[in-house]
């Protein structure tokens, strides 16, 4: 695979191996080498619509998807202030830092948060969310984040689908850093909001919040009986004055308006990267996932260090190992950012210091990627006093992608 | 002056002579051409820094200025949010579309409105405002909108502020379609929370709310009872976790971090915006937009067209026209936009058909864009059935800038 990351403008060296924002391509970068457009250009709406179009591929679905300026943190809150009412029961799965934000949210909009929490890293017991939505027939809402990017775990979003389902509840799902890196087909998830962003796995810029809303979620929006307690992020404004009739809208006559404008060229360079993913081919692309990660993991394990996640649910995009003892992570990522000059993440919060999170995404989700991570990695390691075998971590990475 | 609003990429024909979004220059634009770059790299910290100082040059303030992912509409419903708390009063004047946007947000923030109505387009009464603030105490906040977008009316901040300033109340100004095209020294005009937008009169790009805010409105903040309803936009949260100590802030040790994702290349084409803007030189930029409004409005009487608002209060980055008895403006803009390339807007909600709204905005405040649409809306008005005397237009545009 030739996958050019250069502008062929700039002298850039830094590789990005965060979790978010991940390096774009060139393509991407020059799709906004265009003048001003009115958002209301006609050329502007069909590139908009377009470019739901394109999502709807990605994400699968027939349900709507909106765009609006954010990012994944505001698509999460645009989703509980538009389906959630002061006084209303969430069930917030809480595994990692994201899923925890979700009993932020809701609290700060008046929702009442009903915690369900599992040990970071770990499988998530579907069986104890059934036990909680059977015993509190109020619950109104779960919120469940699929690549938990704090842990490095995968959530089973498919199977609390078919749980949540059966109840009164609807499912908001925060797929930040999975969409466009594993397959999730959301209407066959029944996730009714289902939320992401574009520097993720998409392969586009930071700056627009993405999040797919079905029919379950319209109609809970239609029955509030207090107004949503924001006017630009109000979701429901979306039905109301931006679909036509005849895609399910309720704008029956008039000019469809934007709830709130949209990020022209974010949006162009979302529409390139929806492009670029979608002509690769989503089965190859999401492949290419399961392989980076699936190399980086072994890479890591062959040079002596431990994955924090339960192994058997790693998240495609992300990759997070335990800071080995004694070992300062800030050292060995300023190692790796300063003279190698590959950027990864430290831990958060609770982890902050005994994690180290590599993403490999969208366009980093490839061989030589992961190969300078790893020696730029382990090299750190030595120099910071741990003494890691790199030639065995390069070696593996090469073996898996050559087994793959 | 010769300005160019090319990207020698693009075959771009049309002029946005829209009361936002409006042109930009190439450089601006290009500015955007860099690789993805992580949020918390030490470059893009210092670049948002830097953008932050220029925009406190341009906003003549010593005040925090915050940019977070979003629009003019998002910086007021911020302001709003983190300023009000519920059931607090606010004062909302109101003389067009977008001071009544002020009132909404109140409300839907739990807010209890208080609504100082004026005739639109007329100059608001100052004493009407301080009457309003002497008979009730309990007033928390004002709100005022300093260029109405809608109506093409300036209102009297400076005057506002004056009273305002005498009362605990806080004055939050949205000053969106004027900032960067005339003189808002925001400190003297003891604005708490000053709103803009880069895509009006700073000449960057749709992506971004900025808002400054002055230890007034921080003061308030801190004293909260309730936290604010937003988990993203809550402002206070730049003072915890952005501002460090030496600057202002209460973030004494750890990382500063980002309250919500700043759109990073937004973000790189809003410093370049700021850049050209003060390389210009304020004094002559806000002379500029001068110059552009009275043309155009001179322009326009003299093909017998009348203007919405008084003369005497005219906004310097928009002029809003009456549409001729007898003409639908929605065909005149349409053969404008069609034939001649030059793209304005109608009027909003009740103005709707009765105005046309022309933008002269950062790059566009200039003699051949401003010609360019006299002669356009001039012969458009003549094909749909009303006589006008473009040559006039044009003549009276030409000596307008030869006075200057």
């Amino acid at each position: 695979m030739t996958r050019s990351l250069s502008l062929g403008t700039s002298n850039e060296k830094l590789l990005l191996m965060t979790p978010g924002p991940t390096e774009v391509s060139g393509r991407v970068i020059r799709a906004m080498m265009r003048p001003a457009i009115h958002h209301n250009d006609p050329r502007f709406v069909k590139l908009f619509d377009e470019t739901e179009e394109l999502l709807q591929k990605i994400f699968r679905t027939q349900n709507h998807v909106v765009l609006f300026p954010g990012s994944g943190r505001v698509g999460m809150e645009a989703s509980i202030l538009s389906l959630v009412e002061p006084g209303d029961k969430v069930l917030n799965v809480i595994s990692g830092v994201f899923s925890r934000w979700f009993r932020d949210i809701v609290k700060r909009h008046g929702g009442y948060s009903v915690e369900l929490n599992f040990d970071w890293g770990k499988s998530v017991d579907t069986d104890k969310i059934a036990e909680a939505l059977e015993a509190d027939r109020d619950i109104r809402a779960v919120t469940v984040v699929h690549s938990e990017t704090s842990t490095g775990a995968l959530n089973p979003v498919q199977e609390i689908g078919r749980i949540v389902e059966r109840h009164e509840a609807v499912l908001i799902a925060d797929t930040i850093s999975s969409m466009g890196g594993v397959d999730i087909p959301v209407d066959d998830w029944k996730i009714d909001a289902c939320i992401t962003a574009p520097q993720k796995c998409l392969g586009g810029l930071i700056g627009l919040s993405i999040v797919s809303v079905g029919e379950k979620a319209w109609e809970r929006m239609a029955k509030r009986k207090t107004p949503a307690d924001s006017y630009a992020f109000d979701l429901y404004k979306w039905k109301q004055s931006w679909f036509p009739k005849e895609k399910g809208g309720l704008l029956i006559k008039g000019r469809r308006s934007f709830p709130v404008l949209p990020p022209t060229h974010v949006t162009y360079a979302l529409n390139e990267a929806c492009k670029e993913a979608l002509e690769e081919g989503l089965e190859k692309r999401f492949r290419r996932h399961t392989i980076a990660s699936k190399a980086t993991c072994e890479a890591l394990k062959a040079m002596g260090l431990e994955i924090y996640p339960d192994e058997s649910i790693t998240a495609p995009g992300v990759t997070v190992l335990k800071t080995p003892q004694g070992v300062d992570d800030a050292n060995v990522r300023r190692t790796m950012q300063n003279d190698f000059q590959v950027m990864v993440a430290g831990g958060m919060e609770e982890l902050s210091g005994k994690t180290i999170r590599i993403g490999h995404m969208a366009n980093t989700a490839e061989k030589s990627c992961i190969l300078r991570t790893i020696y730029a990695l382990g090299h750190a390691l030595n120099l910071n006093g741990h003494r890691s075998d790199v030639d065995e971590g390069l070696n593996r990475v090469l073996e898996v992608f050559k087994e793959a």
